[in-house]
């Protein structure tokens, strides 16, 4: 072991072994995973290093976790005992921005919002828009499949994926897709890679979609009575209109974000709708969709100001930090067919209640994918227990909608449990197969996942 | 052998082992890639059915080779010696409709446009088009993630699948894909599905996604002097609008359409592209589209008639048929870059005098994937030579464009050769991994795909 770490340590550009300094990178953003001690935390500065990394690994069974920004919430990146947790952030570049092509070639440590911003000094957009996009990086959102606020009209982080680089568990460098819109030769790797959380591959590079900026942005922000009315609206506004984010807090996630931010949104609601619209006819969209909130009894207010806008979407991305302030939290990802949302939500509303636990519910109303947030004192044996228990049931009922146990977030170390359940005895024998296929030494990110 | 063979065809609605009978089923539509002997056809009813003949295949080692309705292109549903050739044309239910989901569930022999039929009876739309949509059926085209000719708007095949339900290698029955809008549940064995060519498994339920049915169509017919001239239209006009469709064609291809169909095309013109916009702005975006091409020297016709637009779509229907019609055709099926497509012509042009063949280029402009069609005698040594040669040249072309060798028809038997140098070594070799993992007796389209 000690030859071992010898080698590790000097095969990379950045490396230690010093508990203190490891500390910082044991965990994600899902702090009620856990998270075991890593033999050493290691920092490439090239794919040559990842290589060398993932081959010591093999060669000594030594467990490696990639791990990206750090903002992942289900625990996929958190380090197992006695593993070795592989950084990502050193390799950062944005290697090529192609503005005829409309695409960009970058290396996974590379920020969301940076790319978005380069992308966006040639008029392009980098749309794949994750709550955690001030902080999350490509190599992250790609190995998580991350989602975010404009995915029911643009797609999620897989429809913006050309090309893929990743380092398999076998030390092979795989290079997977074309930058052509069409593709059929041979399996589609690139699309097995997308979401599987580090347990195929180190991802090391890839080339992305982008896409023209929208020019107009129009907001609505409208406080319906019920959460019903408000998804009702939604649904209607969605066999008309293509919005580029709906986006939905009932009423205890608004009261956590007026302690957190003094907003002063309608406490009274039973919902407030955050929405947007982009294109030539963004205020027209705006307007109708303000009328429609009116006529079902809600308080609407459309705007084109981009910066009124703005923060009424900031109001929105405080959702999880101002619940996350009342208390320890576990955050539900569940997802459904948007006509049974009502039934979910009167299902949580349930559990809520036959649990005695609050429950703050926000998320993307066109997509069917909400984040039930379960606010709990940990210190409490009942609500630490009370709490787990919603937090199944939650699962459970969007599982018996048809539902997903995860939308967005990804299964990680989480939502193990679930996860036979939702994809069946056939499914996941067969996901450990395929990983066997990558990764026939079995030490990349293993037991996460599937 | 015989006891296989009386277990087969008792195990079954239907299976013939006569020679005669099993004739019409040998080949798909790619004339020139070979076509074994069967041992038996079998034509189940039932995914237990297709079970049983999975089972008793695995059980024996004989290869089974599914087959959909035969249309396929690259002679992926060929016959090999000695296989079970399985047809799924019997199991053509359309098991459910959901207007409220904008979704069907089908069986996989139900045909692309019965299915839009359907979808069309209640406002709803099937949106993958592949020039086949009048005879081919769902199942094959999941398994070669069929295109078409709206696909640069709205996607391809494989944008539209929801769930699969397939039959393994191992006889296992897999469920995959839910209905909702995002789902990052484990790895995505729908998306490896989708395309992988009946090497996998035996696509037997697909849940497929239908959008709103477009409410206003417009069309352009534009003659312009030169191909180049052509894509630099579709290209600017790209940046401002999101056509339907963008169909090129070279004279080549318009004097073959006008000799089959006397529909008088332009055959001066260097090229003519047959464009058509859906959406509330149909008809602006068919009066702009026709300007700009007027601009670059072409001659333009934009039209609200729907039976005037669909007459100028079949003309471009009419392309492979008219082609095939003076002589043997070989029929590429490159896609690169959209802004790569005049370096492609440019090269597909130059082959075809450098081998002294006639070479016919149509396609789809907005995807970049075009189908230079080489046409030859069959009974000309030199010129069977030349156009095996001229086939290679074009893929060739593509892959140093940094195209793909196949954007749209598949691998199949015919474009095996190709596979290895565009995914390299170590996809190719995961490939293999992976059908292990889903097929591990080596049963199903063995040597196909990749």
């Amino acid at each position: 072991m000690r030859e071992f770490l010898k080698q590790l340590t000097t095969a990379v550009a950045w490396a230690t072994t010093e508990p203190h300094a490891m500390q910082a990178y044991r965990q994600d953003q899902c702090l009620i995973a856990e998270a075991g001690q890593p033999l050493a935390v290691v920092r490439p500065a090239t794919v040559g290093e990842v290589v060398a990394v993932v081959d010591l690994c093999r060669t000594h069974a030594v467990p490696l976790v990639p791990r990206g920004a750090g903002t992942g919430l289900a625990g996929g990146a958190n380090a197992l005992d006695g593993c070795v947790l592989l950084l990502l952030d050193a390799m950062d570049q944005i290697l090529e921005i192609d503005q005829v092509a409309q695409s960009a070639r970058v290396q996974p440590g590379v920020v969301n919002a940076d790319l978005d911003k380069a992308a966006g000094e040639v008029g392009l957009w980098y749309a794949p828009d994750p709550g955690s996009r001030a902080l999350s990086s490509i190599g992250g959102n790609v190995a998580t499949n991350a989602g975010g606020m404009c995915c029911a009209k643009y797609g999620v982080t897989r429809d913006h994926i050309l090309a893929l680089t990743a380092v398999l568990g076998t030390g092979e460098v795989l290079r997977t897709g074309t930058a052509t819109r069409k593709d059929v030769a041979g399996l589609d790797l690139k699309h097995l890679l997308i979401g599987s959380e580090g347990t195929l591959g180190v991802i090391v590079e890839a080339t992305v979609r982008l896409r023209p900026r929208p020019q107009r942005l129009s907001t609505v922000a409208a406080t319906f009575p019920t959460v019903q009315s408000a998804i009702d609206v939604v649904q209607a506004f969605g066999r008309e209109f293509n919005a580029a984010a709906t986006e939905l807090m009932d009423r205890t996630t608004v009261c956590a974000v007026n302690a957190m931010t003094q907003m002063g949104l309608d406490e009274a609601a039973g919902a407030v709708l955050i929405a947007q619209f982009d294109g030539a006819d963004a205020s027209q969209q705006a307007e109708r969709c303000a009328a429609m909130a009116e006529g079902a009894g809600a308080e609407a207010f459309a705007t084109d100001d981009q910066d009124d806008g703005s923060a009424l979407m900031e109001a929105r991305r405080a959702a999880l930090p101002s619940l996350e302030r009342m208390g320890s939290t576990l955050l539900d990802d569940v997802c459904v067919t948007p006509h049974r949302l009502p039934a979910l939500i009167d299902a949580i509303e349930r559990i809520a209640l036959s649990h005695g636990v609050t429950i703050g519910t926000f998320g993307h109303a066109a997509d069917g994918n909400l984040h039930p947030t379960i606010v709990f004192d940990p210190a409490d044996d009942r609500q630490r227990v009370a709490a787990a228990a919603a937090f199944d049931a939650i699962i459970a009922a969007a599982l018996d909608l048809g539902g997903t146990a995860t939308g967005e977030h990804g299964v990680g170390s989480l939502k193990t449990p679930y996860i036979r359940r939702q994809v069946g005895d056939v499914g996941t024998s067969l996901m450990h197969r395929i990983k066997a296929a990558f990764d026939p030494s079995g030490i990349l990110n293993p037991g996460r996942g599937y």
